[in-house]
C-alpha cells in the first residue's frame, strides 16, 4: 500500500537523518520521551531557558510545546521558541496536556494555538474538546472523553486553528477538517504507563521533521506508536516490563512490522 | 483477618475508582512516582503553578506535598494547595524529604506541618527525628537514623501534629501516638532505587482517597509496597530491572498475594 | 596491574562509604542519575534551591554541576555550590552538556570553569571542542565530533583550565594536557540511551569522593561505565531492557569483570 511505503521510506530517512527535536516539555516525562525519540532515531534536546529559546528553536527540525507541568516562565519559552520556529519554517507540535482541567491550561493552550499556530495539536479526547468548547472540565490529564465523542470536535478545531487534530484512544483518530485517518493499532497497556500521549507527541514531531505534510507525519507517528504497543505488549504483561520493552520496539520496528501490523479502518 | 480483608477491599475500591492524586513531588521522582500510581490503579497528575494550584487541588481525591526538590516558588505552591485540599476535606500527606539536612527543608517541613496540618507525614528516621527534634542532621536524603531510633520521637510527633506518622525502613512503622502498626514486608532492593520512598507516600494518598481514616490508608499503602517489593525480589536480583518488575508487582498484587504474605509483628 | 588493583580498591570503598553526590543537575536525568549513583553504591541527593546551596554543598563528597536544562536561577545555584565546595576542598565535576549550541550554555561553561575552577570537566567531543575554541556549534547535545578530534583541545583546554577533561565517545580520552589515557571499554547501545554521558559525570564525582587525584577517579568511571555497558549488552539488544541491565551492571560489577574487561589502549 502507498500510505505503508511512505511510512517505511520515512522511518529509514528519520534514522539517517536523525532530526533534532527541540522539546520543551513536563518535567514528568522529559527522560521517557528523550527515550523514546533516541529509539526511534531522532535527536532529542530539551530545553526551556528564555535566555536560549531562539537559538536553539533555530537548531531544530522540529519543535515540541507540551503544557504537561507549565508555569509562567515556560509559558514565555514557549512563545519565544514558537514564535522562532514559525519564522524559520520549523513545524510545531503542541500537547495541551491537561486543557480543561485547569483556567491556566486551557487559557495557556489557547494563547498558543493562536500565537503559535501549531502544525499539529495532538491530545487526548478531553482535552480536545476541552479546547474546542473551552469549559469542560478533564479529570486531570487522563483521558475521559472517549477519541468518538471529540472527533467531531476535532474536525472544527482543525479547521478554526488551520491545524491537524491527532486524538489518541482506543481507536486513534487524525483530522485536517475534510480529511480523517483512524488507527487502530495499539495496547490498553500503552494507557498503564505515564507519558504515553507525550511520547506520541515527540514521534509526531520527530516525523514533521522528516515529512513536511503534517497531515501524513500526525499519521506515521501514531501506526508507528501503535504498533510498537503491540510489539512490546507481546513480550510483557504488565507496565513497567511493558515499558521497556515499548522503548525496544521502537528500536526495531520495520518494515515488515509496519506491512503485517498496520490496521486501517 | 479483619485488615486484610479491608486492604483487599479498599485496593479493589482504589482500582475501580481510580483516585486522582495531585503530587507536587520533586524532579528526581516525578515520572517513577506517576507509573507507581498508575500502576496500582490511580491516577496521577504533577502539577506546581501558582496559577492553577486552587483548581487542581480541588480535583484530586488526595493531595502529596514532597519537599525533595523545593524552591521558593514550590513552597508557595505547596502552601496554596495545602489549604484549598484543607478547606475542602482532601487528605494531604508529607514527604519532608531531606528535613534535617538544610535549614530551608527544615523550616519548610515545620511550616507545612503548622499551616496545612497534613493528616500523614510519611519519611525516613532521619527525617521524622529531624522535624520531631530540630537540629539533628541528616546525611542528604537516605536513611541514617534506623525506623526504630525514630519510632519514640514519631509517637511524639503524631500527637503534636495530630498526624499519622508513617516511618519507612526495614520495619515499617505507622503511629497515630498511642496506636501504633509495624509492617516487616519488603525487601533491601527497594533501598536500590531512587524514590521508593516517595513511591510509598504517593501510595499514601491513593489509599487515603480511598478509606477515610489516614491511620488505615497509610498502614495499607506501606503493605503493599512491602509486598510488591518481596514480588519484584523474586524475579530479579539488582535495581534496574527489579524496578521495572515493582511496577509490575503493583499491577498485579492482588488478595491471595495480600493473604499469604501480609506480615504483621 | 596496578591501576586494575587501584580501581578494585576504590570500587570496594566506594560501595562501603557510600560517598554523599550532590548533584545540580538536569531534569532529564535526574532519575537515570540519582539509580545510576545508587546502583554503583554512592548516595545522591539532588538539590538547586540558592536558598540550602551553601548546606548542602558542604555536607556532599563531590558536587556535579550539570548544565543540561539551566536557567538563570540554577546557574546562580552552581555558583553558590561550586563557591562553597572549592571552600571545603570537595571536588567539582561539570558536565557542559550542549556547550557550543547556545550562547547561554558556552558563556554559563566559561564562566563556571572561570569561576568555580572544576578538578574534572566531563563531556563529549563537540562540548569540549566548542569549550575551547568557543564559536564551534554542536547539534544539539549529541556527539558530532568525534572523541579523537577533540582530543587535542581537550589537552589545552586541561592545561588552561587546571582541570582533567575527560571526553566520552568509542575510545574515551581523560587527559591533564601532558598525561593522557584512553579507554576503549563500552557498547554502541549506550548512545542509545539518554543521558549516559550524564551518567558518567556523575560516576566520575563518586569516585573523586573516593579517590583523591581526579585523574585517576576520571579513568575509574569512564572504565565502570564500559564495563557495565558491555555486561548490559550481553543480555539486552536494545535501548529500553539495555537501560535497567546497565543499572543491573553498576551494581555487579566486581573485581572479575573488571579484570577480565578493562581494556587499555
Amino acid at each position: 500500500m502507498k500510505d505503508q511505503k511512505q511510512l517505511i521510506q520515512d522511518l529509514e530517512k528519520l534514522r539517517e537523518k536523525a532530526p533534532l527535536v527541540h522539546n520543551i516539555t513536563n518535567y514528568v516525562v522529559m527522560n521517557s520521551t528523550a527515550n523514546a525519540l533516541i529509539s526511534i532515531g531522532a535527536s532529542p534536546v530539551m530545553a526551556h531557558a528564555t535566555e536560549e529559546m531562539e537559538e536553539m528553536a533555530s537548531l531544530a527540525s522540529a519543535l515540541v510545546i507540551n503544557i504537561g507541568t507549565l508555569s509562567e516562565k515556560w509559558v514565555e519559552a514557549m512563545h519565544l521558541a514558537g514564535k522562532t520556529a514559525k519564522k524559520k519554517g520549523i513545524p510545531v507540535v503542541l500537547d495541551p496536556v491537561g486543557a480543561g482541567a485547569t483556567t491556566f491550561r486551557t487559557n495557556t493552550t489557547k494563547d498558543i494555538i493562536q500565537e503559535v499556530r501549531p502544525q499539529v495539536i495532538r491530545g487526548n479526547g478531553s482535552e480536545v474538546l476541552a479546547i474546542a468548547q473551552a469549559g469542560f472540565t478533564t479529570k486531570g490529564v487522563d483521558s475521559t472523553a472517549s477519541a468518538e465523542k471529540a472527533l467531531e470536535a476535532a474536525k472544527e478545531l482543525a479547521k478554526n486553528a488551520n491545524a491537524v487534530v491527532s486524538i489518541s484512544g482506543k481507536t486513534d483518530y487524525i483530522t485536517k477538517g475534510e480529511d480523517t485517518r483512524a488507527i487502530t493499532n495499539g495496547h490498553p497497556l500503552m494507557g498503564k504507563v505515564t507519558g504515553t500521549g507525550c511520547t506520541a507527541t515527540a514521534l509526531t514531531a520527530a516525523f514533521a521533521g522528516i515529512n513536511s505534510d503534517p497531515f501524513t507525519a500526525a499519521t506515521e507517528a501514531m501506526v508507528v506508536m501503535g504498533i510498537a504497543g503491540e510489539m512490546a505488549a507481546e513480550e510483557s504483561d504488565a507496565p513497567g516490563t511493558f515499558y521497556a520493552k515499548f522503548l525496544d520496539a521502537l528500536y526495531k520496528i520495520d518494515g515488515e512490522q509496519i506491512q503485517n501490523r498496520w490496521k486501517n479502518e
